[in-house]
Formats: structure tokens, C-alpha cells, sequence
């Protein structure tokens, strides 16, 4: 009994926030911003990521900071003169996306850019939920081993970009980077996997320039985007 | 709207849940079983744990392994002589105490001993559900940083073994030591932590005798356990 409720209540609540995701999407699209939806594991070093792209960016970075408690990381960002905001989910596994819309409602979006939003550090639950990005970006490490993609799949499988941090760490650790490339094959054959260290700062130009290639396109984008948009109307 | 139905919902989950896990654990009780549920974040090095520790002990271990996909760490231990058992939940993101309880059914408990009910690597949702353990054994690790207390704080302040694992990484981090444990110890004035490393097996025979001398006492404890019982059964 409770199990039929709960599949008919999550189904009403996974199309409510598809319905706001897409929302969220299109008025961040109208504004020129890129969404980067970045989700990992607890400490796989999500915020270090953010900082390390922010210093190969050309475009203004604004961020969005998911955390069930705690607010350690968005100080740690507004110190550095980014444009930061805390979420807080006080228990909750993953953010949504009526989270995300009201959120955007408190940042004042004075020109294009990439807005990150730092999940919840969870490799499971966030991965269900679409949040209004274009671009979902999930970080992985060398330290957490080579069988994440065959025990995670699903992360794995919906991520545009992947990023496998830690890679200084490989000389102490046995892990297996065939093994894991081909976890990601089987389940996904276009993201690139790009290699970094948050610790020496390694591979991040790379990311940072394939999202402002992104972020770019998504300005033609836009104006297609707009036009088809003029004829919807037009229909209703 | 959703919110309420969804909260009302939860609400009488977790009730069925924790009445069954009452039941588990009252059975496991009775077989002399020590029942250790293991939390941890994706790749902490839970079934390295349960390896490591099995090597020092005196009873007999059984595991249930949780996973949303794959059995590889059934595999492993099967390959060790161990008996275990594979859940996997595809896509619920933790274990819950029906599992467990179905789970034990398949299970010969011929002799007293710990059953190892290794949950789904997250930080997050496994520390709102009780499965019918007696132990909760956090495991966390130094490459994760120091600052996951404080953004985690549910399963830390359950705890009642912590495991700081991978300690042999120590030289090549920039892991707070004093930071981790002031924030452990601001959720949680008991709970022993035990510092490991998977890869040089340290450590791991003091968490070992820790949990032996655990299971020692639900022998005493069980009897006093069944002489209660037999009253309330006559209530009834």
C-alpha cells in the first residue's frame, strides 16, 4: 500500500519540478547565463573545483551553494569576490527545482555568465532531479576507486561532462583507469572525462574553456531560441 | 500542497520502518547476532573495512551488502569464504529495514556472530532510517576533508563507532585533524574514532576488539532481553 502512494506521489512531484526546471532553464537562457548543474559524492572537492575554474574564466562566474547544513563554502567564496548564495536543505538529499527558481529571484544576473549550482555532495538522490541546468557536471576522484561507474550508474550515465579530480593522488592508490573509463563507456559514449588536481591545479583550463564554448553557444542559441518562441505565442 | 501529503507519507514510513527494524533486531538478539549497520560516502572504503576487520576476528561475520547496482563486493567477499548476501535497491538510496528483515530469511544463522549490513554509499539519506542494528559504524576518510561533520552532521551525531579511514594518505593532504574532531565532538560526546588505512591494514584489530566486546555483552544482555520479553508477551 504505501509503496503504490509513494510512486504515485513521486511521479506528481518529478513532473511538477520538470515543469519548473524547464522554467528555470529558459529564463536562464534569456539572460545569457550557462546553468552547470555539478553533483558529486560528498568531499570529492566539488567548491575546489569551482575555484579552480573560476581562474581560467573569462565570462562572470555566479554560483548557488547546495548544503544540507553549514554555510563554509559560500564564505569561502564571497571572500574571493564571488557572487555566492546559500541553500540550505536541512536534512533534504538533493536540491530541486522550485529551490533553484527562488533562488535566482535573489541574484541579480548583470550580465551573461555561467551559473554553477554546487549539489548536494550525494552521487545517488541528485541524479533523479533536473534543477534548470544545462549541463550537468559530475565530479568524481581517484581516491573514491575505479568501481564508481558500475556501483553509481546513473550519475554517470546523465553527466554532459565528468571531471576525475585528485589525479596526484594516482601514485599512492591502485586505481584502475581502464577499468573505470570503460564503467563510462557502457553507459555513456559522449561525455569527456577530463583529469584534474584541485591541488595543483591541473586540467581545469580545459574545463573552463569547454563550458565557456558552451556558454557561447548557448548566446546563438538564444536567439533561435526566442524566435521559435515569438511563433508559440503566436499559436496560443 | 505536495509538501504536506509528502510529509504525512514519510511520517508513517518511517513508523512501519521502525517497528520492523525493532523486530530485526530483537531476532538477531536472540540468535546471538551483533548487528552492524555500516554508513559511508561512495568509495570511503567500506568493503575494504569489513576485509580489514574480519582478519582479527574470533566469531563468525555475515554481510548484507547494499548496492544500488552490482554485486562486485558480494563477489569479493564470496571469493574470501565470507557469507554474503546481495541487496540492491536499484535507485532507492539507502537500505531500509523491510529489506534487511527479508534478507535475513535467506540467511543460516548457525552460529553467534556480527552481521555486516554494508548500506548504500551516502552521507545523507541511510542516517535517517534505522535498519535494526545495534551498532552504527560511520566510516569516513581523510581525503574527504575535515569539514564533513559539519556538512553531514546527521550521521555523525548517530554514530556509535567512527572509522577515519585511508590515513596513509595524510602526507599528501591537507587534512585538519583537530577540525574534524572538534566538529565530531560538538554532535557526538562518545563515539570512539578508530584511524585506519585500508591500504596497510593499521588500525583495524583495535575497531575489531571493539566490536567483539560489543557482541560479548548481547549475550549477557540477551538474556535479561528475553526474560523482559516473556512478560510482555504474557500482557498480551
Amino acid at each position: 500500500m504505501h509503496d503504490i502512494r509513494k510512486i504515485d506521489l513521486q511521479e506528481g512531484i518529478l513532473d511538477e519540478n520538470d515543469h519548473i526546471a524547464e522554467h528555470v532553464r529558459e529564463h536562464m537562457t534569456d539572460h545569457g547565463i550557462l546553468v552547470v548543474n555539478e553533483m558529486g559524492a560528498p568531499g570529492v572537492g566539488k567548491t575546489t573545483t569551482l575555484k579552480n575554474i573560476f581562474r581560467h574564466m573569462t565570462l562572470k562566474p555566479y554560483v548557488i551553494e547546495g548544503d544540507i547544513e553549514s554555510d563554509l563554502d559560500t564564505v569561502d567564496l564571497k571572500n574571493l569576490g564571488v557572487e555566492a548564495h546559500q541553500i540550505n536543505t536541512y536534512g533534504a538529499c538533493h536540491l530541486d527545482a522550485p529551490m533553484i527558481e527562488h533562488a535566482t529571484h535573489h541574484i541579480p544576473f548583470d550580465e551573461p555568465g555561467i551559473m554553477f549550482i554546487e549539489n548536494i555532495g550525494n552521487l545517488v538522490c541528485p541524479a533523479e532531479f533536473t534543477i534548470g541546468e544545462h549541463v550537468l557536471m559530475l565530479v568524481s576522484t581517484v581516491t573514491e576507486g575505479s568501481d564508481k561507474p558500475y556501483k553509481y550508474p546513473l550519475a554517470f550515465e546523465k553527466a554532459d561532462l565528468i571531471i576525475l579530480n585528485k589525479v596526484d593522488l594516482i601514485p599512492y592508490l591502485d586505481f584502475d583507469e581502464d577499468f573505470y573509463m570503460k564503467g563510462i563507456r557502457a553507459l555513456n559514449k559522449d561525455a569527456p572525462v577530463f583529469k584534474v588536481s584541485g591541488r595543483t591545479g591541473e586540467g581545469f583550463e580545459e574545463v573552463a574553456a569547454w563550458l565557456e564554448e558552451r556558454a557561447n553557444k548557448l548566446e546563438v542559441h538564444e536567439h533561435h531560441h526566442e524566435h521559435h518562441d515569438h511563433h508559440h505565442h503566436d499559436k496560443n
